[in-house]
């Protein structure tokens, strides 16, 4: 197999010109003075021998990292991969390379994983996370400028990109509101995780605006598991007036809920109205009938973080705010008028 | 905020030495004769001052390179996160770092990908499918090793590792029997895919182990989705001698014949009994009952794959043909034995 072998001097040779008019030439600088039928053959003599540019030379020559780094778990998590794919984008965009490393083995993977990310040079780093919550970033993140993604750190000493869960638990409740329901229940997520607090408070928000007053056992806690949103389901089911609709904490509570309403001889959307949370793309639109949810702007949280370090690594002054990305609805078919029971 | 400032001439002037007992010390260079207490100096300097190896600058130095490349479609299957953390552990523990490029934006970006990680002078490339299946292989990936993975080319150029399809439809076919089931349906993927044709050959060496006929009615094609699994079902159901047992060419369309079953009056598992095929995290584990399923070997994958890499760079030959990994089965609540209608 052939090898990388040629270089800037093997260009020079057979163009017959000096290694240093190559190295102008294929760097593109301007304010030196090279004649064009020159610049002309060494680029196509570069072409032709099948030159590619040495990125790590060039890093080295510019001072300016090629790359940024992103730390992540990427395997407890098919969330991972939309932060990954916004993020590598937006390093693109910029001509820069991504440089991935997983933080989900072992305790103490984080600070390793920033470690061998800060080894290879990189001019910033992403720390993302599979849950949104409160982390804490490894002591040698400081060494680069660093963006948290889906997570923040207790002292605001980064800037953190997360989910608008205050404004997605709102516009999950003003779907249902919008359809008619006035009486509605509500299944958490584990209780005090910010997912959970956020969506329940957009919730009341929406409930609030509507002038609806909501009963206490109309909201019941789960834990995200489908277990839960079953029983959870079947407590509201149980209740003397129960809800015609449900806001599900997340997906797979709303999976659990259409097992109990099923299982109890009801239909879901006909019967109960459900609302999911995250848009998980093997399961949201899989459901019998399918999963109207708001979904979670993974893909927008890695782009945005990675603009935000293009704009530190070019020394803009950074605000160490929260970022909150809006979190969209998906109308699919789990939502209907009430009373049709 | 602090940069990487510290370079081996700063560590040269704080420990009043020269620049190249630096470089010899830090490079762990062992053929040079330096004082053991002139060695202990550096490597205290390097460590207060907080020096780090610049990695660029030791490729350049060793022409080794330091990293692989890694090509994956990755927004559009949550499967891709596991071929990244099996790649991702074996370039480790080789020392070396994965650069991640992503190829599932538009056509020609697997090509576009393939030539940004060469610019890298990446020492060996990965190029992973989200799904089993038959690719083109850009050009340029013969610049350098190059290893496929969940793929393959049709001219067999380059070595490949796909998951043992024949082996995991063997495998989940083999479940149904030894619970007693004799009868057994099948939904199949989109007729044609590698992964379709393996599970099914799979399926019908084991029942022609166990001497059992099926009739070719009990074989019904699907589309991977979970709409083809609820249609499937209800085929194999409405047959005059109905299976016991559907093995289902994925978990989705498992997910749909759950849904068949349970509106048709019947229970999953204690009436008829469920095998799905690739165990995802986010399904298998928590449809009702939980689905007793196979696995897609995704992390053993990457593993496999970065090995031979490894092995490929320090110029081992390479046998070009296609290993294939096993697919295990995970055994969880949705096959029972038969015959309790």
């Amino acid at each position: 197999m052939p090898q990388h072998s040629v270089t800037m001097a093997d260009v020079a040779k057979a163009a017959g010109v000096s290694r240093t008019a190559v190295s102008f030439v294929l760097n593109q600088r301007t304010d030196v003075n090279i004649p064009d039928a020159t610049r002309e053959r060494i680029n196509v003599v570069a072409r032709e021998l099948g030159y590619r540019p040495n990125a790590a030379a060039r890093t080295l020559a510019s001072k300016k990292s090629a790359w940024f780094g992103l730390v992540t778990e990427i395997a407890t998590s098919p969330f991972a991969s939309g932060v990954i794919k916004g993020a590598q984008q937006a390093a693109w965009q910029d001509g820069r390379f991504l440089l991935i490393a997983p933080s989900d083995d072992e305790p103490g993977m984080e600070s390793l994983a920033v470690e061998k990310l800060l080894e290879q040079q990189i001019g910033g780093l992403v720390i993302a996370a599979s849950w949104h919550r409160e982390i804490t970033v490894p002591e040698n993140a400081m060494s680069v400028p660093c963006v948290l993604v889906n997570c923040f750190d207790a002292d605001q000493r980064f800037p953190s990109i997360v989910p608008d869960e205050v404004g997605g638990g709102y516009t999950a409740t003003d779907i249902l509101l919008k359809s008619g329901h006035t009486n509605i229940g509500h299944i958490t997520l584990t209780p005090g995780i910010p997912a959970q607090t956020g969506r329940e408070i957009g919730m009341k928000k929406a409930l609030a605006e509507a002038g609806i007053t909501q009963p206490a056992s109309n909201i019941v806690a789960g834990d995200g598991t489908a277990d839960s949103g079953f029983q959870g389901t079947r407590e509201l089911l149980e209740l003397p007036d129960p809800p015609t609709a449900i806001f599900c904490g997340n997906d797979r509570i709303a999976m659990g809920a259409y097992d109990a309403i099923k299982e109890s001889g009801l239909r879901v959307g006909t019967d109960i109205s459900i609302v999911g949370f995250d848009d998980q793309e093997i399961l949201a639109p899989h459901l019998r009938p399918r999963l109207t949810t708001i979904a979670l702007p993974f893909e927008e949280m890695g782009t945005a973080g990675v603009s935000l370090l293009n704009q530190m690594a070019e020394g803009a002054p950074i605000d160490n705010r929260q970022i909150t990305i809006g979190c969209p609805p998906r109308i699919r078919s789990s939502v209907a008028v009430p009373g049709r029971r």
